[in-house]
């Protein structure tokens, strides 16, 4: 997850799905009385059953957020973790397990009255940190250390949970459930695990909502995506003596007048839109015209067109800058060339606040005594909501409960009460959602 | 020595001459008919015996020059190397061999009627090639490979075998010459060693002339010194999420700004006067506004005043920029502020082609049936030439000898005809420009 602190109150982000192109789960928000369903949910024997469950079971849950949390998982290198979380989720009683070509790990779950599609309740396995990254967990009292603890390895025994749960109290839901661990969701991993699942696995056009569960507070509904491009950008000439050869092209003049154009782009503050160079690099010798010169370039925005817009704009900027340069100096040895090649692509996209998930999330989150918190981020759920597909992502955790995501002291608050309650509330969300019987 | 390649016809000479600011040397140049010394000294038979030195000393030359080789001087690393060359000047009949504060190897030899000043005769003890290189000699034929060879190591076993041919010979010379072993000639080391001589040593307002022995041919007379200037400007900022901090300054965008303005200064052909940038770096990740930027700067010019209005522009470009993107974006978490660190810093200056020491040089390569080849670069000899003490930057290789200097393939052939007659040639400038009797 994104650790994206924007957030917005109503009416702000009622303006914003106004201006976002895409909207997904407008459908489904007509026939049901969210409250209402919840409140039949929360009622009902074999959900008390299910929470007794999960209160009995809470160390257990700790224990196996803490054995997979110290099986590293850096992106692309997410395969131990998988197969151990694979073998958990078979252990926790689901028959139908395994692991697609990408590496996501899926256990089916059977509905009493499928309609042959499935409700996706999934976290990611994979963590922002690198292949070496200390992964031991460290316990203080109720908080426990640990690179990717929270974000969003305890997330995955709250599926086990949930799982063991819901076999133990007997639940039956309408529709089928999938549960699934994501590879790439992270950064470079570029959502690569969601990817796969909506656009070629098995059940890429069978998912009819979609859950990603998260570190987060269980009263935070992340119901937008932020969608981003990230660049690359190399530009490229013959290079030189800096005395001997001057007056021939120099790709760093020509990326730093395509840097400062960029700049001067004018971009909405609704839908949010944003852009930014992060990283640059290039060069041999101070003595040396370059050649080649680089910069990787990030933008985002919670709207689809706006988003392509500023790419367009910004891929016309680097060519012309090319283009300058090469008019600029001589070219006698060679031209300045520019290389794009697009590193990141989160599609953006949001799930309406009409739509049926949502009003099933803030009613489920209000019956548990918490203050619903709507916001934009860049999770997994970026996917189905670019597609159309209600998505949202939702928290597992007590308010407040932890903290430090991506950093080396990341921590996360496993106190018993707070986080069987909010385990609770989240599981209401689902049971909810998939029509509990 | 940096291998810049302009190589001027006379009349541009002399016009790059009359522009450029300093020029020393002009008050020798009136009473010697240069052709008619040179002619005096390659004739007298004190002169031909040490020449039949140097003829039968050729291979230890060599072997020394082997020796030194393959003790590695990178820059800042040259104490190893001035130790061993202290001991065999001392060895060659110097009894006043020193090594300075600064690292320099220090030889004088007294002459009959000194002034009180010394001639300089130096060679440089440092390469560009850093710790750890393969500094082995592999020899082909009478070809030598290692890096540093040329330049400048096998100069060094030059100034010995003229130590030893001038005792054996008997040669008296008017003039006292100091033998000078030069530390930090090479990019980095910017002229410390021969810095420290002109203005901290103990012979620092004795030194009546300066010649730097080099890799290059016999016929190329170095009597421009290109003047240089090096920063280091790093832009620094609050940093931050690109997508939270959406709107805060950016580094990268205040020294792309000042980048591309720095690229647009119109700067004249004649005196020669250059800019680049040469490296650039900065940045965590894509996904961050980076805390800081940085860009190295080069700026050159034939003419001192030329590269202080470069200098001054730069400088107050980078202001710019840091003010301008400070009026551009928010502030409110910091501002971005600029350093701008001088890491090279090359006087410029030259020898006026009337200059005594021109004359002679011209005169005693002609004589030995070279055409003389003017040039300007960069060398220790520009220290002496921007304080208006006439320098020149000879070779002792025979023409086409040596190559792909500051390259790991470095290479000169030390094929006893060829080399023992530039050596001579060499002898014979030092010699007539020392007063030989």
């Amino acid at each position: 997850m994104k650790p994206l602190r924007s957030s917005f109150p109503l009416s702000a982000l009622s303006l914003a799905l106004a201006c976002a192109a895409l909207t997904a789960g407008t459908a489904h928000a007509q026939n049901l009385d969210a409250a209402a369903e919840v409140k039949r949910v929360l009622a009902s024997p074999v959900f008390k059953s299910a929470a007794a469950t999960i209160d009995k079971e809470h160390e257990r849950i700790v224990e196996e957020g803490i054995k997979l949390t110290e099986i590293p998982a850096p992106p692309f290198g997410e395969k131990a973790r998988a197969e151990e979380f694979a073998k958990m989720l078979q252990a926790a009683g689901l028959s139908d397990v395994q692991i697609d070509p990408e590496g996501n790990v899926l256990g089916l779950r059977k509905g009493t009255r499928s309609d042959g599609k499935v409700v996706v309740v999934s976290a990611h396995l994979d963590t922002v940190f690198p292949a070496g990254t200390d992964v031991k967990v460290k316990r203080q009292g109720t908080k426990l250390y640990a690179p990717g603890i929270g974000d969003d390895t305890l997330s995955l025994a709250v599926l086990l949970g949930f799982v063991r749960a819901m076999k133990e109290a007997g639940v039956n839901t309408r529709d089928d459930i999938l549960f699934v661990g994501t590879v790439g969701e992270e950064g470079p991993g570029d959502l690569r695990g969601v990817r796969y699942l909506f656009t070629k696995g098995a059940y890429k056009d069978k998912i009819k909502s979609f859950f990603s569960v998260e570190s987060g507070d269980v009263n935070r509904v992340t119901n937008g995506g932020v969608g981003s491009k990230r660049y690359r950008i190399t530009f490229s000439g013959p290079g030189g003596h800096s005395y001997g050869a001057f007056g021939s092209v120099n790709p760093m003049f020509a990326q730093a007048q395509a840097a400062a154009e960029f700049s001067r782009i004018l971009v909405p503050a609704k839908p949010k839109t944003t852009y930014s160079i992060g990283l640059i690099g290039g060069g041999t010798s101070v003595n040396s015209i370059p050649v080649s010169s680089w910069m990787e370039v990030d933008m985002r925005s919670e709207s689809v067109d706006e988003l392509k817009r500023l790419e367009d704009r910004m891929l016309k900027i680097m060519q012309e800058a090319a283009e300058g340069e090469n008019f600029a100096r001589s070219t006698t040895n060679a031209k300045i060339t520019v290389e794009t090649k697009l590193i990141g692509d989160r599609p953006a996209g949001n799930t309406d606040m009409k739509a049926e998930i949502v009003q099933i999330a803030t009613a489920a989150i209000e019956a548990g005594g918490y203050k619903p918190d709507y916001n934009w981020s860049s999770t997994d759920s970026n996917m189905p909501m670019n597609l159309g597909i209600p998505a949202l992502t939702i928290g597992r955790g007590d308010v407040g409960k932890s903290g430090r995501s991506h950093s080396l002291d990341e921590w996360t608050d496993v106190e018993k009460g707070p986080m069987v309650k909010a385990m609770t509330t989240s599981l209401s969300i689902v049971l909810t959602a998939t029509g509990m019987e």
